[in-house]
């Protein structure tokens, strides 16, 4: 996976990533639950490094916690420039994951995003530290409230997707999709292309063409796409 | 129904009409789901046509279906202008019922918006199209990654409402309400003539006067209301 | 429950309200559902005065039921200036429980806001009427189509809490708290330090600081902060 | 509402009772939640005793409030004998509202059922104690963990439905209806006509006779049914 | 679609049936909801029979609509006998589709079964007319209290499942799947094989033979099971 | 942990260990949603081993997975003896995530029983195994159709409760809780203690006494009490 597959995919949605992704038998890779928590347009690209809750137990999620050797703050200390950190919080709406000092932190170490079905707490905050944020919401509690830490780089579920350590993430106005690991190349290449494919079809809209024999194309329609597409090569 | 009658119903909000509605007994008009995309203070009127989605199943929801006599793209093109599209997705908030590309086509096409109990897909894209669009929210999966689609002009269901075709649709800020055919003409004069005494009630209000005897009026108020109200015909 | 405190409490956020509470063992503080109807950055502080629906029934929830001695109309004239008015709602979504004209005559009563887990009808009108709002939505429908107004100043659930009149809340962009009233002092002198503390842990992050060791602070850093708060007092 | 009147009730399903109570433009009269703890072919029918509990918060649900003169336990002491009590536990699923004590001590008192959206624990206990029980299922921990008791004797939700003390309740295996007092008797007394009326259509239809024109009848099927029905005077 | 093929299937779990529609690509075959109403352990397999319904509106939805040319008196009289009536419910819980009445009209008519991700009325009514029911609960209200009936042998979905006319269904204690109809034939054969091979595993696990290497089968197992199976034609 | 522990705590109630932990400030421990399969009165008590699923990804979960080194296969065969199975399932109740077969071979390695949010398939064949059982209810689909097996021996979340391996697990009628294991000999003791006092309750109740004053005991009945506990010991 190198950077210039990464440069390809910055310019593929999440959108078309989801179309790709069907045409392999992949139907559960869009996460249902994160969202940018300011919509900007923007598309982050990278690597998953997970995160892993479970339910709050007063035993166990205390403040006193966060000093412990398994904390988010160990965790993020780990976090690799680039990565874009995935955070299964179990979809939990009423205790925020992180908060401003935390994004600060993962900004600081060049962290590209954060993406988790749970919600993060203090907003202001965090949309001053600058961290791309993909989330559920906001909850003024902290973690500890709701929620347990209890590890990193673990198998997880997120959105109601399974996301392993390593494949890469999506995430844009649209949301937030995983590609797996062996079917990244396959996705940035057919997705620029269906890219380019689609530009031209909605010229092809604006123009006036219905869709029935332009999306999917008939004969004509392919030809004339062809002809298109040769003069962009 | 006239366009004149239209041009009154424009005038009179979603909230107006549920309360109209509820005095003949109807309850159940507001859709639970469907919202702008954008509050833009824009409001919509216009006649159902209804288009059904059943659940996904993986040997019919395929992306070559989209090329099947009853399709999507077939629907939009038998649609009138004027129209309001109104999509039954049953909640589905996991597969974008419509893109940039069918947005812009139906908008093309004159249709007046979009109102889906489901959600969109590109959302950069649909805003571009500039169809007005009442939906439950942005995912990136295409329709066929989680729904089927199996025809148009049915009675449906859209957000807990039956919706039948030339039902009459208004959809502002606060969301979209279906008007039974038989009723529009009764709404819209009733309506407009109940805008008119709250926006009294509403200047009473930041006169200082208080709400118990003026909403609802006791006989004091109704008088004064009606001597209001005559300056006003 | 002087006005000085009420001043302090209005520099703490709801997120370290959450922590204070949690520091006295109270994990239920804050509402899930509630959010600010456009987030501004505000933050509200007052005492709660509570009311309380329940589900419709057809022959006690109707227009009429406006003008009955319990009514949504004579519960807001018995509000004093400054309260935070909380209503249980159920967590309905279909049924706005006020609109402009409701709002407005609390604005003109100086209420300081409305927190609900419903929804509020009228949105262009709720904003007009400058009243600051937290709830869970907009719908267009009025109360009486899926809500009966019961009482006031009674204990209520908003979001999962208990409410009691009387209890503090504050109410700012990560949503609303609810204070009991035996621990307003605490919260709020205790709250004020927190975010002294914060703030510095926030510079340090900026300056490059990793978290272990500093949030929560190990012995040389609780010898920092200690000189540096020293240069606060 | 004389014991005669209960004593006809107690021959009319719950399923009949809502039929009649849709006649009179009620919809909101069934409560979806309250089962039958066993499903035993009993039907109660009694007034409503309402109890109320709001969510927990922990400086106030505590084992120790067990005690205080708000409480379940002083609450069962105030029930009249036959009375059906009706809980408004909001839905909550974590936490009992009563175990096998509290129901035995109703069951001295002779309280005629136990009706409530939320659950009980001790499974074993309760159906020792022999007190009729409708409820949403079953948990082990007590009130205290998930909910605080408010009160009695105010008006209650419960599975959607409203509930003013000294509503009758009918409680079946198909669930628990609310009647409100001034339609009892019209549902008591068309209650036991229909029930008659449809014992007769049953009975056709086994005979072989298909529903069109016999359910609801032409004017055929009315002279049949009238001159069976003078047989049964 | 012979009844010979019929007789195999009746052979085959609803759980066999589901692992060979995996084996095609299909995860959306099982209905979310229908459970039989007494889990008896009979098992039945018909060709579908679709009943749809739309949300509840006031004005539609009537006691008198039952006498309309399209209800549900109607529909049953035009199933043929054998089929399985397959009802989409929306998974409306708080209104009952069928009661005694209707479906001691289906058993006379020799409906094989009703399979609905809604809900029946008259839980001993219903039993009393042996028809087999899949559903998903109870509930006292009539199905005009919330939904609105709009025709039959529609494609439908039913507990998340696209159904159409004719596709197959299977329905045993552990729910209702249904059956392309271009997949019936070869769920049938491979379901009896796989039936035949999960009781020979079951056996082995009662001898003490672990799962590794069993379940999947390694090389030395399925010769083991190839000598069995020959014992078996 | 000794066996005589465990002994002790067979005898005490979910719904005690529920209020001892309340005790401690624990009210997460008691799962909602695994139910006994069948209520048959018996209670477990084991220590947790537990195995985690995350979502369902088509390219992960197949049939072929089942031979994978981390397979459900595989933990099967690394739990000791006398262990309770707890499977983190998401709550997910569309795909059963062990049927017949694993059940059976669970029962032969003398594992107690089985703990999941999730749900079970065949439930005839389970039934059959003779392994006890509480789960969230029955789903004809394997795990691959909607879980992916990530692990086993990992903290996990199950029914809204954090487990750690080791925990201790007791389960009956009332459902399934989970015992930290520092507070295990706190809870058998005490426990034990309070089903004692809670059965003179009981006796108490039956012999005309009123509840308040004896549950909480007021002196007299904390007297009363010591006189009848003496002749206990």
């Amino acid at each position: 996976m190198s950077d210039a597959l990464f440069e390809i995919l910055r310019k593929v949605t999440s959108a078309t990533v989801t179309t790709m992704l069907l045409n392999k038998g992949i139907r559960r890779c869009w996460m249902n639950g994160p969202k940018p928590l300011v919509p900007r347009g923007e598309r982050i690209v990278g690597r998953a490094f997970t995160l892993r809750f479970v339910p709050v137990r007063e035993d166990v999620a205390t403040t006193e916690s966060w000093g412990n050797p398994v904390s988010t703050r160990a965790a993020i200390e780990e976090m690799p420039a680039g990565v874009v950190a995935v955070a299964d919080a179990m979809g939990v709406s009423s205790a925020g994951i992180f908060g401003d000092i935390l994004c600060a932190r993962m900004k600081k170490r060049n962290v590209a995003a954060l993406v988790t079905d749970g919600v993060v707490r203090d907003r202001a905050g965090v949309l001053t530290s600058a961290l791309p944020v993909w989330c559920a919401g906001i909850a003024a509690p902290a973690s500890v409230n709701g929620l347990t830490f209890v590890g990193w780089q673990q198998p997880i579920g997120c959105g109601g997707c399974a996301v392993f350590p390593d494949d890469v993430i999506v995430a844009d106005d649209d949301g937030a999709v995983v590609i797996p690991r062996a079917l990244v190349e396959f996705v940035a290449h057919q997705g620029a292309e269906h890219e380019l494919y689609e530009s031209w079809v909605f010229s092809e809209v604006e123009n006036g063409v219905k869709l029935p024999g332009l999306y999917p194309p008939n004969d004509e329609a392919k030809a004339r796409y062809a002809a298109w597409r040769k003069t962009k090569s």
